[in-house]
């Protein structure tokens, strides 16, 4: 059995090819096309299943059934997509599972969300399992999240575990048709327009350089990571104010809910690794009601991968 | 079978004799003592048990079986209370289950956490009867909440439920050790002595005078209630930044849970009725990630006999 794995996200595509066990025998991760439209990112995602695949040392055609991980609203039975707003030109529905199906050769593409696509990871294979009830905060372009409860992943009435939308300030930055939620503070897309907008007024930082210096057409994680290794106040500051929101809003969560582990993941969250944790916790605790027996937060342990590898875990379309 | 149901609050002891099916043969409400300790506490319990029973028609010999919402930390086996900081001088640990079971002349005494006693009356027998799901926030003296996932309360590791430390000011107004919760602008203990500091500051306000016409000790629910309908500046601002409050927290909360209803209650949610659910809807609604379906927000069924009602459904102990 080989299964083929993607996390498609607002800034990358990442791909792995895993056998039955999860182990990953070849992976590709590239830039999703910032132009384009829909079409363009399917073709992007095979190509970049082919690299993996060949990485792997495996034909296309041994391959038996493939998973997505997807920002947006999916609906599993049409494979289908809407709503991505990270992706380019993504708009109305676009039938991502046939349309990649086509272009590897016939085989199943199961859909799922993004986000509970990682904390299934993460609860099957990662920092979850042995715990049956733990919160994942994916902290990447935007801020997404996932309610395991009794070992369920609680989804509500289909849209539960948006804990980036968790106000952490009443009336506070706007975001997103909101205002003060944590995705405000702690989301890359909004930390960069808050970056500009503070150079634009004035402020100085290395932030764009690092930028340029990468390649990178936005401020990827790893652009927040180097910033903050040459003391960038800006990226210093910025980073300081997501952790702050983040420890916040997790407060909130763990007030309400009394769960044992938060993990902590995305591409950010990676990036920056244990001292991001370690200030998150410093702002949640405070904010406790139970200060002296406040959960576990730890990194998500698949790290860059837990995304394509919890979309191997997708059970296969009917 | 005649069951006694108790809601032991932080202002009243309201007591209620229930048949099999719930019905209210008769029912008694006093003021919880506001000096004395837990003995004097399990007194006026009995006393107003035995006031119930009379107006009942009922003999304290035919009573069945206890059961009483209490808030702070209870430990059913062993039927104590402890930490219940809105009681007088309950200090450590007290057997309020076998003390007032002794009062009762020996039939068992059930004891529960105040607010899940009271979010499980409106799941079994109120306004969250016909849904799985729903999230019920009770405004008093604190704001207690009680969250129903799939038919059942969620407990977390004991302590979950605590929509009134949901933080909504990060950095916000200092409250029981917390910056900015809910129940910092929500809780009625928390606005008195919001309302006291602006009044010594010179603002003025007629609620000291209206609590002392009710002849109450502390602004409870009637006293806002009243003084909003004599358009009291300082209470009106004061209960929306209640409202402001409550909404943003209820937001986060439906954000990250999804769930089909909200329940208000607590004797201010239900002294201020209507008009303050439709306010904490109007600032809850623009925080929503799905506003265009949002939950429904109502008031408490059971009314302030839910708590008691809720009492008689707590299993006895063994």
């Amino acid at each position: 059995m080989l299964l083929v794995g993607v996390d498609l996200g607002g800034t990358k595509i990442q791909s792995v090819i895993c056998d039955a066990e999860r182990n990953v025998l070849g992976e590709d991760r590239r830039p999703t096309p910032t132009a384009g439209g829909p079409p363009d990112v399917a073709d992007a995602i095979a190509e970049s299943i082919a690299t993996a695949a060949g990485l792997a040392g495996v034909a296309m055609t041994d391959l038996t059934s493939a998973g997505v991980g997807a920002p947006g609203q999916i609906d599993i039975a049409a494979g289908t997509v809407s709503q991505a707003r990270n992706l380019p030109d993504w708009v109305g529905s676009y039938a991502l599972g046939p349309e990649l199906g086509q272009r590897l050769g016939g085989i199943p593409v199961a859909l799922g969300n993004d986000v509970q696509v990682a904390v299934r990871a993460e609860q099957k294979l990662g920092a979850g399992r042995d715990v049956s009830s733990f919160i994942g905060v994916f902290c990447g372009t935007g801020v997404g999240g996932g309610v395991v409860l009794g070992d369920e992943l609680w989804l509500g009435r289909g849209a539960a575990g948006e804990i980036g939308h968790t106000v952490v300030v009443a009336d506070g930055l706007p975001w997103a048709g909101r205002r003060g939620v944590v995705e405000a503070y702690a989301g890359r897309a909004a930390m960069e327009a808050q970056a500009r907008e503070r150079m634009a007024a004035g402020e100085e930082s290395r932030l764009l350089e690092i930028m340029e210096a990468k390649g990178k057409p936005r401020m990827a994680s790893g652009v927040w990571a180097k910033a903050l290794k040459v003391n960038d106040r800006l990226a210093m500051d910025l980073v300081d104010r997501a952790e702050w929101a983040l420890g916040n809003g997790i407060a909130s969560v763990v007030n309400l809910l009394d769960v044992p582990l938060i993990v902590i993941g995305g591409g950010l969250g990676l990036r920056l690794g244990q001292p991001f944790v370690d200030h998150i916790v410093s702002y949640m605790t405070p904010q406790l009601v139970k200060r002296d027996d406040p959960p576990a937060v730890v990194l998500a342990e698949l790290g860059d991968l837990g995304g394509a590898v919890g979309a191997t875990l997708l059970p296969p379309p009917n």
